[in-house]
């Protein structure tokens, strides 16, 4: 088959590589109906994640067909259409059990990682039981696609854990394609505002045309004092920081109204500094969190029951073939105005 | 009436003040029975809380006997034995009825900071309906003084912020009276290990008088390998931060486990460094919290029942006219082994 | 002034009444701008609350504008328009700290019932600090009636207890007004499946122009059949009973799905038959509440932002001195299609 | 291998079966060490339980020994010491994946029920992965049977379930084993007074031995007005209900308090009356529940910390062969004062 292959920091190709087989009864092999690139993918490509190692096929993300199965499968059998969840869970450790699945202890995020991903014409899925969903005859698998990750990341990760309730004012800080599906999701809460603030003036048309109620771009002013003034210098009830760098979280921190929730969904790369000094009496929340998807099932109904359109995320389309022109698409995301793009498996 | 008096950093004294009168119908004046003294007021007396000026009467705990009430004040009447909350709440604000009386937008901490306290033979409690509690006739008052800051502070900004549950391994770093407090009332909710850390013997030795089930002293050793081998790498469920400086913060971050939580309790005068590096992804809760008080009936209740005896951090005796011979003894602490001292006015 | 006057069961009329007059200092004495009727009215003039004695003024819901305060009022000062809640509570006692307001020692549902109500030109409210809600200058007042009684009585007795989240599948039974405000209510959280059953066609129709995805006649089938013909045969998420009799009550328990819940709005004059020989084991929740009104600063933020039009609800507008005719036409409310009625004040 | 074999009503013999195979890749073979009747076991041999046929064998808790394992097994191997779950679970289906493994597509409560049980030498475990517990090496095998069913099914149908918190007043009515495994387990969470109610005065004296702190014979007196006189007229916060009549289900609602909660353990043969005309406004909470066995894991470690002493509830000891004997004992529990029987199987 064909995949796409990591050769070290810079360096991949869409080569030749062997078909992945059944190596323990959960397995499952899926051919590849279409998937799509990650900004993570975009750092293991830079080599800023030493774990990923030279011939190691890139991707977590995708819908597909169920091609073959282990012995121990019995929720799919081949010809099943499923979505691949960029988290893999045994379901029968200590965390799988309280529904951490980010930290299974033969699983969490290992596809396109630790071991070979999804932008390729098969992949082998491990715990397939626990680590694939179905999909019904007539669905929009597109829109499934983003079920893989960025929708359950900037639902659990963000809204969750935010505590998003009806009449909340909630800011967005970071509207690239995690912040944005934050926005989209947290709308399942009914926030009296919702306030998203990034550098880039097309991403903020977007977040509007998405349901922002307000935008600021943190480029052009000060964007604490622009918050505190749409909160009678209160603060906000929520901050979702959808970045992962210093002045990001410490918008976030300087946003926050007394009581009030700041989930963090940004991949940091460095300490930040905490001002403890005025939070210790704020009652505030700070949470962390990789993706668990344990609310893939939930989004699959709100998606089929159209409450929410995920497609909407999705601004280019490409050949699985043509991958390696599909990651500078997605690589230029300002000057393209990319946000999510799909990847489909002609073969 | 007598009162200790702040005249600016390092200087107090004993000595007359005009009694205080009813200004607001809500108001109720308290007679003094015993007061304490808390670390906070160490820091005032240092001059580290400008807020306070020269001239304030210090002190946020105590009980007494109601001697006058407003027009408005239908809870209490004179005669009536009530324990005084350090928190004032008006019942009535957005904050107080969200059950957040520390940001009570009449009230919140004021007493001995920037309204006169209770290390005085008497006190003016403003919206007294709120903010005292009744004392039943044959109730130990020395053990309800507790109740007035140190008991809530512990169990709401620790142990409840700190989502303790039967089973949970929680490690305590701080083993003064607030550490302790949060010591004693965790035990609520029969964790299976309470690691209590401090780098005073003496107060080890009370923490496993108490229920602590490991100490460990971390000037003696390297405080996070020693709790990451007593929880099989894994770190603990909660973490309890109850010093306020940068160090034990970072301990705390360390040894949490993932999906754990960290309640922070100490006041914190700087800033802290966050490591969200590797935080990011643990899938952790970092909360802060002024005390609300709110669960003061409920703490009444368990001491009332005698399951649990706060009267165990009372180490020494005074009369209120030798209030500072007890700040004496209190400052002292590590020498004096002096959690916390009663102060009974005998006037 | 003028009063909607309740003289035992049957007779009502529009009289002469002394205006009311603040008899303690945290009373408001409230000039009545638009109110409305509510069923509990209708079963009051039938003689059905034995609690409502000869010569008392009906009603419990309006805005109006504050004309007088005792003296320990302090949120409200003559001339602030205010929603006039139809829950009084202190503030002060354990069942409102707990946000139980319904249950206050000194309030709960008396207006209109114990004491002298909003059918009327004036109306004193006691504990007006906790019991009033401002309302600033541009506000749709119309719509803000809604918010004292209605629209918390759905969400907090049918939608917050039963716990409805994204993608649950949700049946309400009854659409009458309550109901209606239970299905506005919780699109709140965005459900998949909003059904609702009820015997009127016309009140179908109104739900499914409110946001019901399925409605069901269930004078024309078996309703619970239709129920588990749309769930797969699992049953639903969360029944909201919004009527009130025992086949409405039944009819939730055999269309609950096994670890749903129930949640009883309905004001019942009798007893029911729960079938706990097969719903021990189907883990499920059954609740009961009177409204507490705890919500009303949220669904005021929701209304305010325009994520909810509750004004939708109103089907017909009389002058105040037209009551009368406006109980005949919400009496016979399946003739005249009626839902809330408003009446205003032109004195 | 031996084995108990329901043979009809009232019928069953202690006698030779075929050995258990492994069926499936995630079946085990677990070899019996220790096993105990249940209440239900007494209900199967009555003929109640119309699913479980003529040949089946019974039990549905013990500890064991890992004879065989299937090849999708992982978590155990031969040799491993286990807790049997009396709940099978899948991990898979969508009622594990919520943790309502009582509603598990394939397993839930099927052993000695609709597959072959405990009460024999050899028992074939389905799902092994997931309805299994390790034991290590010096653990108390006798304590730890009472995890298989008792203490999981009074913690999280009565306690968790009541929501039981420090400084609450519980009433567990019924003092059989699994009210008092409420009962030991309730004072997880601290509640100042837990009120006993039983018609046995044996078991009353055993329920103040495990902490009850009131006791109340209802076959003595009016326990409705004892308990409302206990309670200053206000009701209990939580009542467990551990028989499964109406009269024990009906003292529930009338000894509830404002906003309290009811938590039924009890299994019911016939429908109750609901007192809904009274209910309506209380705000009171009603749950029903088959056990999960979520709560194994963290009861285990409250086991091991020896934060509970769970063996207080064994009463009886004999050889697994002298089942028929046990059985005896156990229907006999009032005049044996037996509370739970432990089998060693010592082949």
């Amino acid at each position: 088959m064909k995949a796409l292959v990591y050769h070290g920091p810079g360096k991949k190709a869409w080569e030749e590589k062997d078909q992945p087989q059944i190596m323990r009864p959960t397995d499952a092999i899926v051919k590849i109906i279409m998937t799509t690139i990650c900004g993570t993918d975009l750092h293991i490509m830079k080599g800023d994640l030493p774990a990923v190692t030279d011939g190691r096929v890139i991707g977590h993300e995708g819908v597909g067909i169920v091609e073959e199965t282990g012995t121990a499968v019995s929720n799919f059998k081949k010809g099943d259409h499923v979505i691949i969840s960029c988290i893999t869970s045994c379901g029968k450790c200590d965390y799988c059990k309280k529904g951490m699945y980010s930290h299974c202890s033969d699983g969490g995020w290992i596809l396109g990682n630790l071991i070979d991903g999804t932008q390729a014409e098969y992949v082998r899925i491990p715990h397939a039981d626990n680590s694939l969903y179905p999909i019904p005859a007539d669905a929009d698998e597109e829109a499934l696609v983003m079920l893989s990750d960025i929708l359950p990341t900037g639902f659990e990760c963000g809204v969750l854990n935010g505590q998003v309730k009806p009449g909340d004012t909630v800011a967005i800080v970071g509207a690239g394609p995690v912040g944005l599906a934050a926005l989209l999701t947290a709308q399942f809460f009914t926030p009296s505002e919702l306030i998203v603030i990034d550098m880039d003036d097309n991403r903020l048309d977007v977040a509007r045309k998405f349901g922002a109620t307000k935008t600021i771009n943190s480029a052009k002013g000060n964007a604490t004092e622009q918050v505190m003034a749409l909160t009678d210098g209160k603060g906000v009830d929520v901050a979702i920081e959808a970045v992962g760098i210093e002045p990001t979280f410490q918008l976030c921190t300087e946003i926050i109204g007394a009581g009030g929730h700041i989930a963090n969904i940004g991949v940091h790369g460095k300490s930040v500094t905490l001002h403890m000094e005025t939070l210790w009496s704020k009652n505030i929340t700070i949470t962390t969190r990789l993706v668990d998807t344990v609310t893939t099932p939930l989004l699959f109904k709100t998606v089929i029951s159209e409450k929410i359109e995920p497609k909407k995320l999705i601004t280019h389309h490409f050949r699985l073939d043509q991958v390696i022109e599909a990651y500078e698409t997605f690589g230029n995301d300002a000057k393209e105005k990319a946000l999510k793009v799909i990847l489909t498996n002609k073969s």
